[in-house]
């Protein structure tokens, strides 16, 4: 069974608590949204530091709730505490803001979760999973999508959502509240305890996805994660040995290891030209961002020799 | 552009006019949430004669909607005057029962919207297109999924509205009911213009879809329909020509050419086990017909010598 084969692969690579039921849809962003409606009656609380944060916060006003925002700036995070209203009914963290390359700790998280504990704490984790070791029982839903850090064609959202998420969403259905059709909460429950989904789904990526989890738990996530380090330590380091090219994330406890941003300013185009040059070719910076900075992805399926590479084309800048 | 590729290929293919969009969702059971969010504000009305079209007005009431629906029985259809309340918002049609082979005709489907003009009408063609002739000018949306007449892996659903769709979409949302968020008929128009989709799709999928649409544009439409008639013609005179096993759609008027279903009754396994010795694999009977029906697809890719082979098997029974 594809859908079998790819749940229990993933949660045994990641360590997945057995009280989280692991859900398909066809997108992250599909996945903002069920994320709002299943489980969101009034408001929902944000911490917003780029683009996809923001992003996620207005998709619940899209949903009319009246969610709240605690917002800093692009290259900043969240570490200390946070004022969070009582009785907030769940708490949105996106663990890496793809946008800036800002990531935020595991600890930090888990922390949101021991101060608030009505409420439910959400991760986006899309460009970061399989890298981040989350403690799963101080948070109540993880969710990515499989094109970033699983290298595989886009097209799949994975929701993985513990126990209370579910009763929270049977709570607001039975009050009346709709929550959406095929991809509610219950819905999705009812048709995963028979490997099954509630529409015919993205089967080939779920088949394609079994294949690369059951790779990387050959290779051990201990291993993964060294090397993801790695090459995230050599380029940080190569950045942080110039002055003309800099890392966009000043704050290291806060520095992505799985994007990694380069302030490029005026030299944007001659390094991507070096780069290019080499075959490697870097990502824009994001929005306003696109001519002054390169983003890096340091995902598994990037070799270690490739980011040699980078530091090494850097070097002779 | 893989999406330009592909929207400009079926717009050839199916005769789409100009006032259409072409979007791109995950599924078609998608695109049945997206059609009540965005183009009811009160109930729909749904013709339904099997269980997809029971679900697509089910999903409506899941929606919190006070939907109104016709029913009739399991292999029956619509093809008189159908008693449409005045004012109704929508009106949900579903072209061809997946279930039951039951196919409605695109001309009795036109009579709907010159006789309720000011209501939406939108046609399910999930297991029908790209074979039916619609008049795209007296319907307002047509969606299908790619997994049955296009021949590919699931995971895509293709929406085609109307700008009539795009205003209503536009008035609900003005009001200030919710209509979604990414995958609002707004969002997907905005994204539309510039050939990209409000999320990362799946690019493989709508690229496939490309490639498969410029296939049928070579080989022409004329000649598809032409083949899928015949398929359809020789399998159901072969039923004819029994007593033991016959069509289960009895009206030859609303026997669908896509989607062939034989009353097996006791045969059912002998069938089976018959056409399989030959290599052919037909689909389970639906829900409690599973074993009293057999389900054979006629689509572009199941080859003119795959039903004379159907029909020879038949034939020595």
């Amino acid at each position: 069974m594809i859908y079998r084969e790819a749940s229990d692969g993933l949660r045994n690579l990641l360590g997945i608590p057995a009280h989280y039921h692991i859900f398909f849809t066809g997108s992250a962003t599909e996945i903002w949204e069920r994320t709002i409606q299943n489980l969101v009656d009034q408001s929902s609380f944000h911490l917003v530091n780029g683009a996809f944060s923001k992003r996620f916060y207005e998709t619940a006003l899209q949903l009319n709730k009246r969610s709240l925002l605690i917002e800093v700036d692009p290259g900043q995070g969240f570490n200390g505490d946070i004022d969070i209203p009582s009785g907030t009914e769940l708490i949105a963290v996106t663990h890496n803001e793809t946008s800036t390359g800002v990531s935020l700790s595991p600890t930090f998280i888990s922390s949101l979760r021991k101060k608030n504990s009505d409420a439910l704490v959400v991760i986006d984790a899309v460009s970061s999973l399989p890298y981040p070791d989350f403690d799963y029982n101080a948070a109540d839903a993880v969710f990515f999508s499989v094109q970033k850090g699983f290298g595989l064609p886009a097209g799949l959202g994975v929701w993985m959502v513990n126990d209370r998420c579910i009763e929270r969403s049977q709570q607001l259905l039975a009050r009346g509240i709709t929550i959406g059709s095929y991809h509610t909460l219950p819905s999705l429950l009812a048709t995963e305890k028979k490997y099954q989904t509630p529409e015919t789904p993205n089967v080939l990526a779920i088949y394609l996805l079994s294949k690369v989890v059951s790779d990387m738990n050959r290779r051990g996530m201990g291993k993964i994660r060294k090397e993801t380090e790695y090459k995230a330590l050599i380029l940080y380091q190569a950045l942080d040995n110039r002055k003309d090219i800099t890392a966009f994330v000043t704050d290291k406890a806060l520095r992505s290891a799985t994007v990694i941003v380069a302030e490029t300013g005026n030299l944007t185009e001659k390094v991507r030209a070096l780069l290019q040059e080499n075959g490697l070719d870097p990502g824009d910076g994001y929005g306003t961002a696109r001519h002054s900075q390169l983003r890096f992805a340091n995902f598994p399926t990037h070799a270690r020799e490739h980011f040699e590479l980078i530091v090494d084309t850097l070097e002779k800048l």
